[in-house]
């Protein structure tokens, strides 16, 4: 999507370690109209899905999976992150590693909301080595839910995920692929 | 408003401790349709305000802030929480104590998104002792931005909060307010 790689070479920035910080757009400061124009492109690739519910990993995919529920017209449901959890009987949990705080998180998702049957599609601002992803899978097949399809805003696509989770043979759009980057700059796979 | 608040009757329940459970639309599982309207009323309650930007908390004060923030066409910033930083010299940071975790986080801007002059509507899905709330006007002031008024989802109204931050001299406009609660029930302000 031109829109968001544009907006990633005009703003982004490369930090030593692998870190892209675009976050002056998509997860600090939250560029609502960017975001809405987002959140419409991925409806529109998945339209024929006709998800019940959009589900995502707090904090930094909440805004974006927002944005996509509203052209669905369905809810959004936030997996809560921990890390540590004592099990409750009322919860699924899925550990998932975090690439950014270099930790491991519990996602906690309460079992109220998610029931057998339902058509979901998973969201979240970047997909890497896809541990959240994954984890967010995990927390589906527990409740015996169908995932319809992975929405993505940034993915980079050197670290594995996308591969991941296209062997699991799910539909994977992400709206920019990064092929590869460093402090020179970011180049998008073509 | 009376759409919030027969969704509060309906829906939620009053946990042990003084905890209104209503995460089934305002911050586990997403009711969309019901946050735009939630946005629609603040953002006409500010609207001779004019915010250069809304200025909440991560994780469950997001999706309340980006939907004012659309009515508005400016931009979230999202304060983020940790329970213990490194001061660095590009952050502002002020602590506030969860009511709901019980425990101190430290929250954290960047100083690159939150300029001097600056008009911010102040916006959180819950006030209770006003800790959160306290903790973003310290961030603003130290920024030398000028609140314009504190939206707010629901408000506990005998936990002290409205009354420390209309001392302040501010615009409180919350769209249920909680006169009193327990087990058998939830009373608004008349």
């Amino acid at each position: 999507m031109k829109l968001l790689e544009d907006r990633i070479l005009s703003e982004g920035k490369v930090l030593p370690g692998g870190v892209l910080k675009i976050d002056g757009f998509l997860n600090h400061r939250l560029d609502v109209e960017l975001l809405d124009s987002l959140g419409k492109d991925v409806a529109a690739h998945f339209s024929n899905q006709k998800p019940d519910l959009v589900l995502t990993v707090e904090a930094s995919g909440i805004a974006f999976a927002v944005m996509v529920a509203k052209y669905f017209g369905c809810r959004v449901l936030v997996a809560k992150k921990h890390r540590s959890v004592n099990i409750a009987d009322d919860v699924y949990t899925a550990k998932a590693f975090s690439f950014t705080h270099k930790r491991e998180n519990t996602l906690v998702v309460s079992k109220e909301y998610l029931q057998a049957g339902m058509k979901v599609l998973v969201v979240d601002d970047f997909l890497a080595s896809g541990s959240a992803t994954v984890a967010l899978l995990s927390i589906l097949e527990q409740a015996g839910a169908t995932p319809v399809g992975i929405g993505i805003a940034v993915e980079k696509s050197f670290q594995g995920g996308r591969e991941k989770l296209e062997s699991m043979g799910l539909d994977v759009y992400s709206l920019a692929r990064i092929a590869d980057m460093d402090e020179t700059g970011v180049k998008f796979v073509r």
